[in-house]
């Protein structure tokens, strides 16, 4: 049968990164194309004591269905842990659980963009995210990134785009792709701009926990008076992210609205993954867990840093990110990235081009993302050197 | 602020159903109005297990990223459990795993539908599909159902609607509301309708292991020789709906590309559940743990059908189904159903108003769907006899 596909399905494109992505099974590769937390930061043991003491003692309340919203004690406790970081929470908010936070993303573009609509990203950005936003029909319109976060000028002149965008989509802790934390006067202004022109701010905040270095910044659903911030935070990298555990949280007009499209999505998330997610934040040492996080994390960048600067050509520009997974690489104009990347996987060190992140995949771009939470420290140590090899190769 | 939501969202009308449901968490209610499996046929001790074991052993298998298809093992095992039932899944086919069955729906009619585009239903059919299918943005065109399944003339009068309907959704086993089993002659004649006329099926099995008596019929997946058929089978009703996990089979570039937007939508489904699926599937005596649901919904269905004939006035007619958990009730044409369903309510039994499951929800209804696999045997005894005695004070 020939199959007729919809439009908003036909406007995803495959992805520059394909190829790289299916050598992820190659195990002679140096992977840092990869985005996964560091597993020995998961709590196994105390997963499997909450998972036998919720199955021994009340196995009917992850079995039977749940409430779309999610378990509430878990809710609850988001909720205190979330405002750990400022007024993120407020008593007029409203939270769900979802399963992952790119479930927010692609509910949030379900229920707020039509065909043909203007959403806003950072550019470069989660690949991941935005493939949600245009499998729901919207259009990218990337707004240009400066070290600090988002260009302000930029931003704004985008904002006055008409039909006046839907909505922007930004992660303002240690950025995927770019590592980029936006300052918070940015973030301030960031909030002044949208809330001028009416348009929603999709805050995602997956890393905001693994800052290894510099002072943290309030969320900006922390100043949010009007509700134009839908806040997404994530428990995958905090706790582990096989149990695909996330809440949104907003006024309750949008949330409830996110509430009723992920009923018709998945009806609720798995249940256990809530309880044991609710166990961990309610009884256990969080600060604890977040320093080992800092330390895994902190560590891993650390040597990737003071390797880079050891042995990449000093044309080669990267980022130094203060927390996150990510380093975001940027060859000198004269070098053709493909072509770098390339033989870099040619010489077994798997990287992701720049162009996946990019609003529209057909502009040029001289970055490529590296991950250093996923390697371990000898691949890292081996890999950069391979890459500095290359630089001086390709930068003449 | 003032949030301006999407067509397709804007498309969802409150459910009819809406205040009874609010109703659910009232514990003086006898509640037909439900949709739970029963919850004395969960494995406990068997997930339990399990799940000790894996989070024992192999912890980081279920705690990282998970691929988005599935964990390989659950779907070997959950082919050759659907085989069961006949040539369900061929070795060219391709199976997902999804956060339950529903969302096999809502991606099937986001990578096929337009907006404005034709979708087909049994009429009446389960409200939480037909509502994923409108968030879509696609229109429901309803086909009338007789006593054996959907009417053929009638589906033919709607396969010719133009531009051509892009799928049909059915249940042809103990049809979610009706209990109705659409028989093997008109599973045929479906089938070749559909492919005459190029439209997918659709087709969706959670309850196909519940049967309590009469003989299976094979699903019409099984004859499938053209790609024409999405086969979606859950196992929330076989071993536990909080665990989430169902799975969808065709051919692989319908189910790629329903594996591209779930990537999109939730990234994978929570590996924990799927490990236990697998584990039950691969290891316990499934046909027991069948004759154990089978008992369980045979008594419950035995039960009510037997105080409906004793407590019911003549003139009500009501469905005899072979399997699954609701049967139909209808009214005669001069009983206001919306004011007996409300009067139930009010006498403390709950019941939903068949026009919630009507592809257009303004047409009249007589007709209500009862429950009979969550309320106890006495509650089943007790409501029957409220429902009796309104249908005497009505029917006149």
């Amino acid at each position: 049968m020939q199959y007729n596909f919809s439009n908003r399905f036909k406007n995803l494109k495959p992805s520059p990164a394909g190829d790289i992505l299916a050598t992820m099974g190659d195990p002679t590769l140096i992977k840092f194309s990869g985005g996964n937390p560091a597993s020995d930061s998961f709590p196994i043991d105390k997963i499997t004591e909450f998972s036998n003491e919720i199955l021994t003692n009340k196995p009917l309340s992850v079995l039977e269905y749940g409430l779309t919203e999610g378990y509430h004690p878990l809710l609850e406790e988001a909720k205190k842990f979330f405002n750990r970081d400022g007024n993120v929470v407020r008593d007029d908010d409203m939270m769900i659980c979802t399963s992952g936070s790119q479930q927010i993303a692609d509910c949030l573009a379900k229920i707020i963009c039509n065909e043909g609509d203007t959403v806003l990203t950072e550019d470069p950005s989660f690949l991941g995210v935005l493939d949600s936003i245009r499998s729901n029909g919207a259009n990218l319109v990337g707004v240009k990134m400066e070290d600090d976060g988002i260009d302000l000028a930029d931003l704004e002149e985008k904002l006055k785009i008409k039909p006046t965008p839907k909505f922007i989509y930004v992660i303002p802790n240690f950025q995927n792709p770019t590592g980029i934390t936006m300052s918070l006067e940015k973030r301030k202004a960031v909030y002044e701009l949208c809330k001028k022109y009416g348009v929603i701010i999709l805050e995602d905040n997956p890393y905001g926990q693994l800052r290894f270095s510099g002072e943290p910044v309030p969320p900006i659903k922390s100043f949010d008076e009007e509700g134009i911030v839908v806040y997404a935070a994530s428990f995958s990298k905090i706790i582990a992210p096989g149990i695909r555990v996330a809440c949104a949280v907003g006024k309750p007009e949008i949330i409830g609205a996110l509430k009723k499209v992920k009923f018709l999505n998945d009806v609720h998330s798995t249940t256990w993954s809530q309880v044991i997610c609710e166990r961990i934040l309610a009884t256990c040492d969080m600060d604890a867990q977040i320093e080992k996080l800092k330390e895994i994390y902190g560590a891993k960048n650390k040597i990737m840093q003071d390797e880079m600067a050891k042995n990449f050509h000093p044309s080669v520009k990267y980022t130094k990110p203060e927390g996150g997974m990510f380093v975001w690489v940027t060859l000198p104009d004269n070098v053709d990235m493909m072509e770098f990347v390339g033989e870099a996987l040619e010489n077994k060190v798997a990287l992701v081009p720049g162009t996946a992140f990019l609003a529209d995949t057909s502009m040029p771009c001289q970055s490529f993302r590296m991950n250093f939470s996923t390697p371990s420290v000898e691949d890292i140590i081996k890999g950069i050197k391979i890459l500095g090899e290359l630089t001086y190769k390709y930068c003449k």
